[in-house]
């Protein structure tokens, strides 16, 4: 007799199967009343659709401050709070693709116990009381799985016994936790694709992708699903699905919040650290995730974190003193991104601010030597895990079973001229006092998280050199929107000489009809653990900007 | 016609001989003057001799906060204070051997421009004015060499041209350079032993080591030819010469302190990394140290410093919880050192603070794994160098010319092995709140550096055990002084069973005669970044101990 092993399309069947049963009917919109393909922007769908409630809509509007504060005051109880939140997640779900794994019920029923103390005893059990956060898939959860687009994971083990160290943390806060979210395979390509669970959508245009590898991150809180989502990245991770939605989303120096008890990709790789972040719709939200989740002391509780408290008292100098990088030399940027630096410069200077160049000296080297980190294991890990299952490589992942494994000491080698760049960059950057007016260093680099208003889904193609060098150097910075791209103004280039083949690429798959109401969104740089500065800094370049998607709905309407 | 390449020992014979002419003849005792080879406490041998005048004592005896304030009463000048200090180097140097580079004559050049500026201006540079501080041999300053003990870095380069930023940052706050301090071959042995210098003696008694890998510094600053010295520490090298000289001597975090532009013995080196921190003779001048140190912003110009001020607002509980760890099941300590930590408990427990055992559970596997990141190249780096000039292999790194260089995926294994044991580590001290009486966890783990006051020159053997530990977990420590071995109360024990191989070597090495008035110091370890806290700590311990170097002399004036 011949035992034969499940194939890995059917273990992903069997996973997705068991996760589809999670879902509760109530909050699914039938098949026949789903918008059809060809609707591109679903986030204005649901904003014109009726199958959300009065409430349920202002509960998933508001910001993160005003939940708890709504939920002090009885206005919602955390049980409305939760069920509008399942109810909105199930059908960004339905819209996008963007759930790994689903647990309303529990979320439920630690939100009856949440109003159940505040009955009994007046108060909250925390400042985030009754606030419902999505996890990206890497985050363990107690009695959920964590499968990170690789399908050997997707039983093994059917499910965690521990909270991650900040899952922990934000739920002695008096956070909920209802749903986890969609990543590409071991969270190591930029859009979230994998054999599991499939590819998730941009809501805003649903030709495009969401980005990766917190892409069903990204898609889930632009249609309302999530208030404030927890993303992860190592080398653009959060700041490209961010950027794709138009979100506000922090990618923090290592060691300013806990990652402790999360499922690596590339598990002990140590040269680049995988950070966790949140994203959100608000800055406020960003914030006020900050906030609270340092006042529970990470450090005490995951040995990397670093016993920096959030700085209240941060303050910023009333004239910014900005760089801006608009091009990188390797990729230009397409249309749509470029009018948004134009526009973003224009505002600034406007308003008063120092705005100079910067140049991405040794930003291509550095992309480089991230890429070496990522396969210096030869592609082992992910490899060994893959050929459990038989699963197979994604073309962009095609490297991780090709590429040979480095010794230590060509490793340690990569360190050595890592730490020089890193340090020449530092001293660039204070040498920018000789260029600004107020002879001060710049406060910060505005600059593209990516070429595109995201790209064609499918098409990232193999450079994420807008931001991965800021994860070998380590420094914060966080996305913000700026506009949408627009078909009648963000015209395509003609052709041109190329950087390089990628830029090429890029400028081809260009096409101001399939991006257009793509996201424009940009990133705000700030040094190593200016978390605090750089939230400040977004929040005063938003006032300028005044972005609302709203705004943008007409531009769009025309077309869908 | 055969060209000879010199020898390793030519290349080193030259080396030494050209810094043999740095030295101010002046300033030498003549060899007929010397004390013999068999007076073995040479701290009571130059607190004796007229070799220095009242003032040259006087300063040299001063904590760096009183040296910097006389200077600015004009009390000393800073010329004055840079000539006591090598002239009392250029002693303890002839006493010990502890000297790699002497640059003197640039140090008065630096100190005079300091009386100019402050004659002129009537101000100090900086709150380290006229300080001199000595550097161990790995810290690059520019126009001297950088040997750390490797005979192919004697000419190689025969200087460098960069300060390293820890240079460069004191040097802004007014501190004197004037000698840097010997180490072993690469810093990676705990004896201050090369084929350039030779080995460096304990001044406490010249039978014994002076430790390493700061030996050099650790020797110079008990004959106080330093007031503060910066050493470096990646398995102990801070804390074995400071205990063996019974010095304050501070570990610190990764991070708190600068480390850029120093000279490792094994460059790339990350999965543990070393750490600068400061020696001295009093915990008044240490805690000086960091604060002004710090007041530099070391983060601006280090990348891999974190932004941490030094918090002068730390304050102390009044009463502490203290974990000791009095044997750590792998080597028993000697005799001297456990009546060292009985003193050390009777006087806590008198003095009221809750006191309770701490097991070494994992330490003897964090000591495994360290080793195995310091091999993890191979000895690739360290044997490039040595085949160079064709140096041979001491003893204790042979294992660098043997052992098999890792693999990354290895090495990653090894990684996700030491987070899961380092965040084991926190939960256990943060779960000791259920063995104190106020329930707070502890505030320090107090515990040997070393089973031994000093160990006989050249009988360290393979286990830093005591130390190293602390490097993976990356926990701040400061050694201090307790009292001196006593060759009348701390006899030989009996033969018992052993715990290791290692535990019977030294347990049959320890002579009581032999380490007669050896150190007898503890090392008090607080949490990752508590650097603070542990200073104020140490100061608390080190009332109660009411350790001096003179009470001593009595207990040792018998036998020398």
């Amino acid at each position: 007799m011949t035992i034969t092993q499940p194939s890995f399309k059917q273990i992903a069947a069997e996973k997705v199967k068991q996760r589809n049963t999670k879902f509760i009917a109530d909050w699914l919109i039938p098949d026949d009343e789903l918008p059809s393909s060809d609707v591109i922007d679903v986030v204005k769908w649901l904003e014109k659709s009726r199958v959300l409630s009065p409430v349920e809509r202002a509960i998933t509007s508001a910001n993160a401050q005003t939940i708890v504060r709504n939920i002090e005051k009885k206005v919602w109880s955390a049980v409305e709070v939760t069920s509008a939140f399942c109810h909105r997640a199930s059908i960004a779900h339905q819209l996008t693709n963007c759930l790994s794994e689903v647990f309303f019920e529990k979320a439920l029923a630690r939100a009856a116990e949440l109003d159940a103390y505040q009955a009994e005893t007046g108060k909250l059990v925390g400042p985030c009381h009754g606030l419902p956060v999505s996890l990206k898939d890497n985050i363990n959860i107690s009695g959920e799985a964590t499968t990170i687009g690789i399908v050997n994971f997707c039983f093994n083990p059917p499910h965690f016994e521990e909270d991650a160290v900040i899952v922990d943390l934000l739920r002695g806060l008096g956070a909920v936790f209802y749903v986890k979210t969609n990543v590409p395979v071991a969270m190591m390509m930029p859009e979230s694709n994998n054999h599991i669970f499939g590819n998730t959508l941009n809501p805003m245009n649903r030709a495009l992708s969401s980005g990766g590898s917190s892409g069903g991150e990204a898609a889930l809180i632009k249609l309302k699903g999530s208030v404030i989502g927890i993303g992860s990245d190592i080398g653009g991770s959060i700041r490209i699905p961010g950027s794709f939605q138009n979100l506000y989303a922090l990618k923090p120096t290592f060691g300013r919040f806990p990652t402790f008890g999360c499922r690596s990709g590339l598990p002990g790789l140590e040269s680049v650290n995988s950070v966790n972040g949140p994203l959100a719709n608000s800055i406020e939200s960003l914030e006020f995730y900050c906030e609270n989740l340092l006042s529970a002391e990470p450090w005490n509780h995951d040995a990397k974190t670093v016993e920096i408290p959030w700085r209240l008292d941060t303050t910023l100098p009333e004239t910014l003193n900005i760089a801006i990088l608009a091009d990188d030399g390797y990729v230009k940027p397409t249309p749509p991104i470029r009018r948004g630096i134009s526009e973003v410069v224009k505002k600034l200077q406007d308003a008063g601010h120092d705005v100079i160049e910067w140049d991405a000296q040794d930003h291509y080297r550095l992309s480089q030597i991230i890429t070496s980190f990522f396969l210096s294991d030869g592609g082992y890990h992910v490899k060994k895990e893959m050929e459990v299952t038989g699963e197979t490589f994604f073309p962009y992942m095609a490297m991780y079973g090709t590429t040979p494994e480095l010794t230590v000491s060509e490793l340690w080698n990569l360190h050595v001229e890592r730490t020089k760049l890193v340090n020449d960059y530092l001293k660039r950057w204070n040498n920018t006092r000789l260029r600004t007016k107020n002879g001060k260093p710049i406060d910060a680099i505005i600059m593209p998280a990516t070429p595109f208003p995201g790209n064609p889904n499918g098409k990232f193609h193999d450079y994420v050199g807008y931001t991965s060098p800021f994860n070998v150097l380590d420094y914060s910075a966080c996305t913000f929107p700026v506009t949408r791209a627009d078909k009648t103004i963000d015209l395509k280039d003609a052709p041109r000489e190329y950087y390089s083949k990628t830029d090429e690429n890029i400028a081809n798959d260009y096409d101001p009809e399939e991006s257009h109401g793509g996201a424009v969104a940009l990133q705000c740089i700030g040094r190593k653990f200016q978390e605090e500065k750089v939230i400040q800094m977004v929040k005063v370049i938003s006032k300028l900007v005044d972005y609302a998607d709203r705004t943008t709905y007409t531009a769009c309407s025309s077309t869908t």
